[in-house]
């Protein structure tokens, strides 16, 4: 496809550029991460099941990230964003807004180090996410739900701390340690014809995207998007950024907008972004937790069932999907809406 | 322990019997089963997990029997016991009443041998696990839920069809395909101080008792149980048979009294049986759901749960507990209860 060529032109590009002007991870960027992050993450299984390939007509491997550090891959980008800080950086501590993963992430990663996490959440956040956050040692500022009013909080903080600020996606560093996880999951069980991750900020898809050109150049990379937030679909067929305005979807980790970093990355060198319904999302999950018996979160069920809705493109391929994460609120199950 | 010591003294005597004289599952026999089964069924994982081994002060180490073929170490007992059948026999097909898991795993091993399978079950049975026993190609006779119409239909059905009834516990090919579990779990994990299993019939715990004492005789056998379903408790204490009657726990998989050949096996092996409230089994299930992003069901979440409520006797031990299955019912979780 054209913009994969173009793509590995851009690349070769950014490869040749200095390491202190920041650009897109090279290989041996991505490879530092995994080293650096190896003594603190866990390299996660990969688990197959028969009767998912058959039902499928696709022969699936899932990279199972749920089983990471936190529960999700976000462990990888915030422990290499973390690791990469100098000791004056982290006496100032670290901080982001977020109500999901990588807000307990950052925690983790921070108290790993012997840093402060300063972490803005919306008033309205999870009881289960804020617990979790607590538990990892992070100190939570609450603020209104809008995205206004945590960039302003998140300022705030910022002000009154000299804390230095981890985004969630839009960090090479973070992109970086995402990128780990395809690394593994090619080196392990690779080759694929496909290889699939879903794609809210696209931290995880740039990072997948990035690993798989450079160590399996013949693998398509397929996004995952819900239908209910198919910004990153729209502008990738739009070839120009749209932001996701307000989504509903349950996959409560992709809602977000892809970022000034991830954009480029995911532009040049994903071959394709395919979306998955709400009922599609949840039969999905819940075909992974009856036939797998591991729990999946919403957002992570929605590579599979892109497949299944699109499954013409993937007969008799051999199939990667990323797994991204597993914190579910048992109290509030999607199938009991659905 | 006195019992144990004359349970070594049954067991020489046992091992000395002629092979055509029936007797519990000798070393050579659940080796036997083991190469039997091989395959056919999972060599399933051993996981742990660093917060569940803190939270709990012992080192802990999880068979995932949940993650074997039908969801269940039943798939063991019930593809030894079936490809312990003469051709002949296998013609007539297999038989049993349940409705539990070994309803559907020896319908899976009769599948795999071309073998037909006769299922009795309660007029009341779960939706979820008939759609499972019909998916596995088992034939289905419902009958009343009470224990007298199911043995009597069990008759009907054999004399209609001249099928052989495979008793879910009470039988020494299934005790010897179910001792593989601690089989496998001992030689890739252990030794282990103390080794946990759930016990309903006594098949999984007769096969864990007695592949633990020709294995590892210095680990210590515990059994799990409900304190609302405690029979085997109270049998092992008052070192008499006491039937379980009518238990309302709500690990459903434990609810069976011992059986005759059971019982002997977990009186001379077994090292003690400790209980577990109700509230316990439910807090102990999410735990691991929590923690270990596994499914597991609530018969699974006995040993840690017994464990747990009896803390001060595992400080410091390194602990294998086998995760008997998976299989629950998403619609009616049991902590919308408690």
């Amino acid at each position: 496809m054209r913009h994969v060529k173009k793509s590995a032109k851009m690349l070769q590009q950014f490869n040749h550029t200095e390491s202190n002007i920041p650009g897109p991870p090279a290989p041996e960027e991505i490879l530092s991460a995994a080293a650096r992050i190896r003594p603190y993450i866990h390299h996660t299984p990969v688990l197959s099941s028969q009767a998912i390939s058959r039902i499928c007509g696709t022969e699936i491997f899932f990279k199972c990230e749920n089983f990471q550090k936190v529960g999700a891959f976000k462990a990888r980008g915030a422990m290499n964003a973390v690791l990469s800080l100098s000791r004056e950086d982290l006496d100032k501590g670290v901080c982001t807004h977020s109500s999901g993963n990588h807000a307990q992430a950052l925690s983790w990663a921070a108290s790993i180090v012997g840093a402060k996490a300063y972490i803005v959440m919306p008033s309205n956040s999870n009881k289960v996410k804020v617990d979790a956050v607590r538990g990892y040692g992070g100190m939570i500022t609450f603020c209104e739900p809008t995205l206004a009013a945590r960039e302003e909080t998140l300022l705030n903080v910022i002000h009154d701390t000299g804390a230095i600020e981890i985004h969630p996606y839009n960090d090479y560093r973070i992109i970086a340690g995402q990128a780990t996880a395809a690394l593994e999951f090619i080196s392990e069980s690779g080759p694929f014809d496909i290889i699939m991750a879903p794609v809210g900020g696209g931290g995880l898809l740039s990072g997948t995207a990035l690993s798989t050109k450079y160590n399996a150049p013949g693998t398509r990379v397929i996004a995952a998007e819900p239908e209910m937030a198919d910004d990153a679909y729209r502008s990738f067929r739009a070839k120009e950024f749209i932001p996701s305005v307000n989504p509903q979807t349950i996959a409560d980790g992709l809602r977000t907008s892809l970022g000034s970093l991830t954009y480029p990355i995911i532009f040049s060198h994903v071959d394709d972004i395919i979306t998955a319904s709400e009922s599609g999302i949840v039969q999905a999950m819940r075909l992974v937790w009856e036939r797998m018996k591991i729990i999946i979160e919403p957002s992570s069920a929605v590579p599979l069932a892109a497949l299944m809705q699109h499954s013409e493109l993937f007969l008799g391929k051999r199939t990667g999907i990323i797994i991204s994460g597993g914190n579910v609120d048992f109290d509030d199950l999607p199938w009991r809406n659905h």
